[in-house]
C-alpha cells in the first residue's frame, strides 16, 4: 500500500501545474500548487498509510459542510432538517442562487452548496456563537483524533470580508423565512468552520469515522448514530463534489466531499477513511491532481460502492 | 376636465376592492383601499385639475426609482451610468435575482427594478449619505412645488427591518463589483427614498416636469436636461409599470411609474403631468383603480404618445 | 433632406465592416456588408426621400412579424389575441426557450421573439396554408405600394431545412395547448413569412402607413384600424429590437422593427415612415450601420416620441 | 423472505389510493391503481420471491433509459457518450428544457432525463431503425430471461401523437447539434422503447444482471461490460429518480430507475436484483406505493450501499 501511494502521488504531483489556487483570499495563493498527499486508515488493520504532503495544513473549506450536517442531523432529526434544506443534487454551480428563485420551494437544494450549509450551520445547537463554534471545532478534534486542530484566523478575516456572495444567498433565504436567526452571526459561524486548518492525516481519520458507520475506530466512541453517518455519506456521493458530483460518482464511485483549501475526505464504506491534499484547483473547485490520485487509487483497489 | 376627473374617479374607486394593501409593512395596512384621487397639471394653460383623494399623503416608493435615474444621470453622465445598469426591460418580477445570474454582464436589467435602482441610488453624488438624501428630497420639493415634502419615519424603520431582498441583491451586486461603497449605507439611503412622503397632486406636478422636457412650468427652473429627461420618459414607457410594463403600453401609451404605496407618476410629453393615488394592489404591485382609472383617461384624452 | 440622407449614409456606411452578415443560410452571406441604404416618406408631403442602396432587394426576416401581429389582431381582436401571447418585453434572446419554462403562464413574452411570432402567424385566418400565406403579402403589397412583393424561394428552402430551434419552440407550446393546429404547417407558413423580399423603399412605405394610423397615404385606403396600428408601433417599441430594444427607445426613441435580412422598419407618428437596409449584423441581431444611421437621424430631426 | 415481501406489500398496497394514474395516454388510466407486486432475484441462490402482482405486464416507460444508456455506452464507449450527454444529477424536472438552454455546454445533463435518453438512443448502432429496435429489445430478452417481450402497439401509437414536449427537446438539440441524424426517426425508437412491456419479475431478472455486473446469472452470459454495468448502476442512484433521486438515494440507498408506467427496476450490488410494479404514481413521477415498499425493504434487508 505504501508503496502504491508513493507510486500514485509521484505521478499525479505534475498535475497540480494544470490547475490554480484559490485566489479571492490572499493567503490561500501561498499554497504550493504541486503540494500533494494522501493518507489512508484501514479500518481492518487500524493502520495508517500516507505519502506526499500528508501533514501540510489547510483550511478545511467546504468540507466543513458535512460537519455542519452531521450536526444539524445529529441536533435536529432529518425531518426537521430536510424542511429547511433539501437532499436533490444540482447542476448548478455551488453558489447559484438561480436555484433558490426558480422552483416553487424556496430552501436549498441539498446541504453540499453555500446555500444549504449556511442553513445547516443555523440549525446548529448552542447558546451563543461562541458555544456553536465549540461544538463544531470539538466534533473535528474527535473526528480526527487531534486535539491541536483549530482556526486559521487570517483566513477566517479574510472570508468575512469577501463573502458578499454568501451575505447575499443568506439574506435571500432569511427574506423567504428558510433562515432564522441573526443572518450576520449565523454567516460569522459558516465563516468560522470553513478557516478551520485540517491535514490529510486528519481527513484520513474523519473518513474513517465515516467507513465505520460513526464510531471512531481507534477508541470505539460514537460520534453520530449510524443513520446519521448513513445519510451523510449519500449526500457526499450525490453532492459532495460541485457541479461535477455525477462525474466523479461515475469514475471513482465513493462517497466523498472537497474544499477549495485543496482538501478531499473520502471514505469507502466498511473499509477505508482517505485524506488528500492537493491545493491546486480545476475549474469546479475541486483539486486538480487530488481527482486524478484518488480516481487512480480506485481503479487499483476497486474501491466504488456501484 | 374636472367633470370628467370627478366622473371617472366614481366609476373606478369600486375596483379598490378587488386589491389588496401592501402588507409586508403595517403602516401600509392602514390606508383605505377606496381611496382613489386624481391630479393633472396641464402644461399649455398651467392649470391643475383633481378629484378624489388628490391630497392624501403616501410613501413613493418606487416612484423614487425616477429620482434616484435622475440624479445619478445628472451627475455622472448617460455612459457612467449604463455601464452599471443596463436599460433593457425583462419579462421577471421587480426584485428577481435571476436576472443578474444568468446573463453574462451581470449588471442589473433596468434602473426601475430594485437592483438597477440600489444601484443608481448608490451612484448619488454626496458627501455623506445625509447630503446625498438632502439632494434626493431638495430634488423633489422643486419638482413638486412643496417645500413640505418630507419622510414617513415610521415607514423607513420598517422598510429598512424587512429589507433582506433588497440587502441579498445588493450583496449580490457588490460580490460582482456592479455595487461599490458600503452596502448598509447605500441601502439605507435606498430605503429613506422610498419613505419619503407625496399625494397626487405632488406627483401631477413632478410628471408635468417631466412633460415640460425638465422644466419646471411655474417658475422656468431647469430641474433636469432634456436628454436626462427623455431618457427618464422612455425607461418610464418600457419599464415603469413592474412586468405589466408592456400590456400598459399597449393599453394606455404614456410614461408611467407606480409604486406600492399606490401612486402612479404619469406624463404625457409636452402635455400633462399626471399623479394617481389608489393603494389598493393589483398582483403585479400596480395601483388596481388607479391603473383603470388612467386607462379611461387614456382612452377619453386620446393621450398615447403611439 | 436629401443631402442629410446622403450625408449621414456616406458616414455610417463604413460601420459595415465590423459586422457580420447573417450565415445561418448561405444566400445571406451573399449581401454586400458594405451596403447601406435609407428611404424616407414624409406624410405632409408624400414625398419619398433616399440615399444609398434603397433597392436593393432583401429578405424582410423578422420585419414580418409585425405583419402577422397585425393580421392576427385584425381576424381575432386584441382580447384572443392576448390570450395566446403576451405583451411583455424580455431581456433574454429571440430564440430562447427559457423564457416559455420559467414562468407559469406558458405563453409567449411577445409577439416580436420567434415563439410569438408562431403564435400570431397560427391565428391568420384562412382556409388553407396558401390562402393565409396570399393575405399576408398581399397585405405587403399593399403596405409597401408594390405589386411585385414576392418571395425567396431559396431562402425559404434554407429556412425550412434550418428552422429546429423554431420547430423546438413550437412543439413546446405545441405540447402546452398554446399552438393548435399541425405544426409543420404553421411553421412553413412562418418560414414562407420570413423569406419574403422587400426593399428599403418598400418599408419605409410600409412605415408610412403606420405613421399615418393604418391608412395608405397614396389613396387613402385603410389597412388596418387605428387600433391595431396603434398596438403594432408600441410593440415594435418595448420588443421591436430583439434584446436591444430599450437601448434604442432610449438612444432613438422611434418605433422600428428589425430583421437578420438587414433591414429596419421604423415610424414616426403622424410624420415619417423610414426604411432602412444594411446587411451587416450586430451581435443582438440588428443592422449595424442602420442603427447608427438611425440614430443620428433621430437626432438631427428631433424624432424621439418622448 | 416470502412471507417479508407479502407483508410488505399488503402493508403498502393501500398508498395506490393517494396517487394518480399515468393520464396523458389512455391505455395508461385502464391500470389498477392498487396494483402493487415486488419480485427478487437473490444472486448467491439464484431463487426468485415474488409477492402481488408481479406477472402484472406495463409499459418499461423511463426504465428503457437505462438500457438505451447502456447500448450506447457499449457501442461507442464512455468517452463518446458522454462527450454529447453529460452524467450531472440536476435538480429539475425530467422533461425540462432550461437545462439545456442555460448552461454553457448545451448537451443535456445526464442520460436519464427525456433529452438525454433521446440523445443515447440516437447513439445505439443500427443499419435501421427496424434493426436498432431489434437490439433494445433482444437485449431485454436477454436480461430479463423472458423471450416474449414485445411492445404495446397501442401506447406506442399515443406516445408517438402526445410526444411533442420531446419533439421539442430533441429539436432544439438537433439545432445545437447534439443531436444528429434524423430527428423523426430517432423519437420513433425512442417511442417504441418506451412502449415495451415488461413485468415486475422481468425487471428484477434485469436488476439481478446488473448486480452481478453484468453476467446473467441464470446462464452466465456477458450482456455487457463490467465498467458499463458500474456506470450504469452510478447514474441509477444520481439520476435515477427524476428529481426525487437525492432523496431517494438518502432513503433507500441503491441504484433504482422508475417508470411512469408503474415500474422500479433496482439492484443491490452483488446481492439482489429488485422488480416492482405499482401504477398509481407521485406528483414527481414514481410509483407511490411502490416508493414506500422499496424503503420498507430496505429498512428490513438493511440493503444501502452507504
Amino acid at each position: 500500500m505504501f508503496n502504491l501511494l508513493t507510486t500514485l502521488v509521484d505521478n499525479n504531483r505534475i498535475y497540480g501545474k494544470q490547475g490554480k489556487l484559490a485566489s479571492y483570499i490572499p493567503s490561500l495563493l501561498e499554497a504550493d500548487p504541486e503540494h500533494l498527499g494522501i493518507c489512508i486508515v484501514e479500518l481492518n488493520s487500524g493502520r495508517e498509510f500516507h505519502a506526499g504532503d500528508c501533514d501540510t495544513k489547510f483550511t478545511i473549506q467546504s468540507i466543513s459542510k458535512v460537519v455542519s450536517l452531521i450536526l444539524a442531523l445529529s441536533d435536529n432529526g432529518r425531518e426537521n432538517v430536510f424542511k429547511k434544506v433539501n437532499v436533490e443534487p444540482t447542476g448548478m454551480g455551488f453558489n447559484s442562487i438561480i436555484n433558490l428563485e426558480v422552483r416553487n420551494k424556496k430552501i436549498p437544494y441539498n446541504p453540499m452548496i453555500n446555500a444549504g450549509a449556511i442553513v445547516t450551520t443555523s440549525l446548529i445547537y448552542g447558546q451563543s456563537k461562541e458555544e456553536k463554534f465549540e461544538r463544531i471545532i470539538e466534533f473535528l478534534r474527535r473526528a480526527t483524533n487531534n486535539q491541536n486542530i483549530s482556526i486559521n484566523e487570517e483566513v477566517y478575516e479574510c472570508e468575512k470580508i469577501t463573502g458578499d456572495r454568501n451575505r447575499s444567498l443568506a439574506y435571500f433565504m432569511k427574506s423567504n423565512k428558510v433562515l432564522e436567526g441573526n443572518v450576520e452571526e449565523i454567516l460569522d459561524l459558516y465563516f468560522r468552520q470553513c478557516s478551520i486548518e485540517v491535514t490529510a492525516r486528519d481527513l484520513a481519520r474523519f473518513g474513517a469515522v465515516l467507513a465505520n458507520d460513526g464510531l471512531a475506530p481507534w477508541n470505539g466512541q460514537r460520534l453520530m448514530s449510524r443513520d446519521v453517518c448513513r445519510i451523510a455519506k449519500t449526500i457526499m456521493v450525490t453532492c459532495g463534489m460541485y457541479d461535477a458530483s455525477g462525474e466523479f460518482a461515475v469514475k471513482v464511485g465513493i462517497p466523498a466531499k472537497s474544499g477549495v483549501g485543496g482538501g478531499i475526505l473520502a471514505t469507502v464504506p466498511r473499509s477505508y477513511g482517505i485524506g488528500i491534499y492537493g491545493p491546486s484547483l480545476d475549474k469546479k473547485g475541486n483539486s486538480i491532481a487530488g481527482l486524478r490520485l484518488i480516481k487512480d487509487l480506485s481503479d487499483e483497489l476497486d474501491l466504488s460502492i456501484f
